[in-house]
């Protein structure tokens, strides 16, 4: 059989229910989107739960369910694909955490969270975790802590060593005002305990660091928030996944506007494209994603880009912005009309999850689906949107059986059985 | 709840993609098929994914899936149901393979298969298996070799014995030209090393018997390829089933075109039918078949019919020859029409994959189905076609549901829970 090439595009949060004030449409019903709605009609069309029904996806648990790899066998924590994602390397017995710059402050022996963010901004980023990273704990001189700044206040921590687990908890208390926490066991397992142990070590001396760096002493004259403290959260460890190529034979990359999205393709074999554009912001340039995905098929199977935006628009309850979103996602949709031959090639068009605009957070509510390309069966759906794709040919899936499909219609798929 | 008898006809390789010549429909859709058509509008429709979404079944795991026995649990290799199937007894212990009598060459130590088949047509099939049944291995004299000619070019062949085991490679090259193959372990443990050398014993030993006999010096006077080898693939058990008696208690009995078939249906404790017109190509006729299936009712609750014609012209990519068989099947249909009374029988049509004439090939391209009896919730679906199904009642289902299914229509499932 022949190959075909896979374009598969996930709208992060797009996903939406029915607003008042758009006469009890979502905003991907009410937006106009006249290419999206004629891939509809060009295509099969369904509705997907990511994870299951009414089971309310992570961003990576449903990245990872999507790709076909079921999070409940495979998912750990955040951490590892934070750490992926930003293109840095991580073993499989490995600890990693996203972290937070923050500004705390003590009161009664506590230190404070006053600002999860430390303002936000922080120029200083680099210079910071240049003077954590590699921290000695005197007391476990065998644990290699790696601290790396990311983006804005973020940042990642990995401890190397033996004898570690994932299975403590974050000391972000994740609410501005209270005390950061200390880091516990969840599991009775020395490994767990020694871990919680060495996190709690790595943010006293981190703390006692930071309030002395001269950075900190600028910031203080400019009247900036203090990053004197790091919050760890998600600590997880690198899941071994099959890669594409191992299950499929696919060459695959990823064009992904954060860390996370592309940390989950890195796990499961995904070559990273970085593309000028792709912000995963509201300010995303669709188009420019979109060219570079069609020029990623020279050399490769499989592109995945993630779309950022409309996800954002919905944890801010803005559906205006939502709807933007969706008309700069149809803009690149037109675009394929020009460049992608679906006669050669499958495009699919879905979310990761649900972010509706009036609860302003992921929730479980299925997501809409459109596959177009050689040899699909067409229905009679002309509107791609929440409501009008669950009377489509795909009816309803799950996240996992997405690929399976993908992979059926690219004619890689190899018979079971005989 | 009284009871009520079912038949299940499973046309093979049914499903289809849209063809353009046919106007972007399929066989199935672009076929004159009124009676099909009519059991749809008097049944509940659906699409069932034979083993899960996307998935390309072989017919021996589909077939079990459809029975309600999942392949994944219970699967070893094809080799077992062709044994079965053609009426030989099988332990739970034993090895079986799939034999081809074919033709090689010596070339520098290999031996090169040239036909695969030895011509396809083995007239002396029958005295050139009885020179190998049975035969020694003088190294493992605790090991009964069986090997049973069937049709054509093909055979059974059997291992009984200590410490064997199904985990080895096959020999059939598979492609003409290639080199007899070496079988080789695909386990670590000592029975399937010991296997693979009885294997490779009886290869060398089965070539030497076989390039003197004298049915091939007749075929060389002739000028027709030697069958001077035996080509092994499928390694398996059989898989220990509990049946359908034991399940619904059900007494079922299947009226199969090849041995295939049958062996899956032995295997789950259905009694053979033989019936004179049911060939397993395009020739099977299909009126003879559903009489016998009529009249298979007086002494059976469930009868299970297989098909084959569809799947053959869909391997052809032949479409017109795929809508010939859909006119036959649908005259099967049609005289059901004055011999089923679907007041007091259920009656299910569907198939065990796809086979699309533009691949060539199963894919894993979901297929209609249609269930028509006392106590259905009819839909409005009033045609049997890839499209058109998914619009019923019945929505998505998977091919181990369609037995729980059945069995709830015809009264015989047990409640769970009180």
């Amino acid at each position: 059989m022949s190959t075909v090439k896979c374009v598969l595009i996930i709208c992060d949060g797009l996903g939406d229910r029915p607003i008042e004030e758009l006469g009890g449409r979502t905003p991907l019903e009410a937006a106009n989107k006249p290419n999206l709605d004629h891939l509809a009609s060009v295509g099969i069309n369904g509705m997907m739960h990511p994870i299951g029904p009414g089971i309310t996806p992570g961003s990576d648990t449903s990245h990872l369910s999507i790709f076909g790899y079921d999070p409940y066998a495979y998912y750990t924590g955040r951490g590892p694909f934070e750490v992926l994602g930003m293109g840095l390397p991580l073993g499989y017995e490995d600890i990693a955490f996203r972290g937070n710059f923050a500004t705390v402050e003590e009161k009664d022996g506590d230190l404070v969270v006053s600002d999860r963010r430390a303002g936000r901004r922080l120029d200083e980023g680099d210079e910071l975790a240049r003077s954590l990273d590699g921290m000695e704990l005197d007391s476990h001189p065998d644990v290699e802590v790696g601290i790396e700044h990311s983006v804005e206040h973020r940042c990642a921590v990995t401890l190397k060593g033996p004898q570690l687990s994932h299975k403590v908890t974050d000391t972000d208390p994740h609410t501005p005002g209270q005390p950061l926490l200390s880091c516990q066991p969840i599991s009775e397992d020395k490994a767990a305990q020694r871990t919680a142990e060495i996190v709690n070590l790595l943010t006293s001396k981190s703390h006692a660091i930071l309030s002395a760096h001269e950075a900190n002493k600028r910031r203080k004259q400019r009247g900036l928030p203090l990053a004197n403290a790091i919050l760890l959260r998600g600590a997880g460890v690198r899941p071994r996944l099959p890669s594409l190529r191992e299950k499929y034979g696919l060459r695959a990359a990823c064009i992904a506007g954060a860390a996370l999205y592309a940390g989950v393709a890195v796990s499961v074999g995904m070559d990273l494209l970085r593309v000028k554009g792709s912000t995963g912001t509201v300010e995303v340039d669709t188009l420019a994603v979109g060219r570079a995905a069609v020029e990623a098929l020279a050399d490769y199977d499989f592109v995945f880009v993630h779309i950022k935006g409309a996800d954002n628009a919905g944890h801010d309850g803005d559906w205006e912005m939502k709807m933007r979103m969706v008309k700069k996602i149809d803009g690149m949709i037109g675009a394929f009309r020009d460049s992608l031959d679906l006669e050669s090639t499958c495009l699919a068009v879905t979310a990761d999850h649900s972010t509706p605009c009036e609860v302003g957070e992921h929730t479980g509510d299925p997501v809409p689906i459109v596959i177009a390309g050689p040899g699909v069966r067409t229905d009679d759906i002309e509107e791609f949107g929440e409501r009008s794709c669950v009377k489509g040919g795909l009816s309803v899936i799950r996240g996992l059986d997405l690929m399976p499909l993908l992979m059926n219609l690219s004619g890689r798929t190899e018979k079971f059985g005989s």
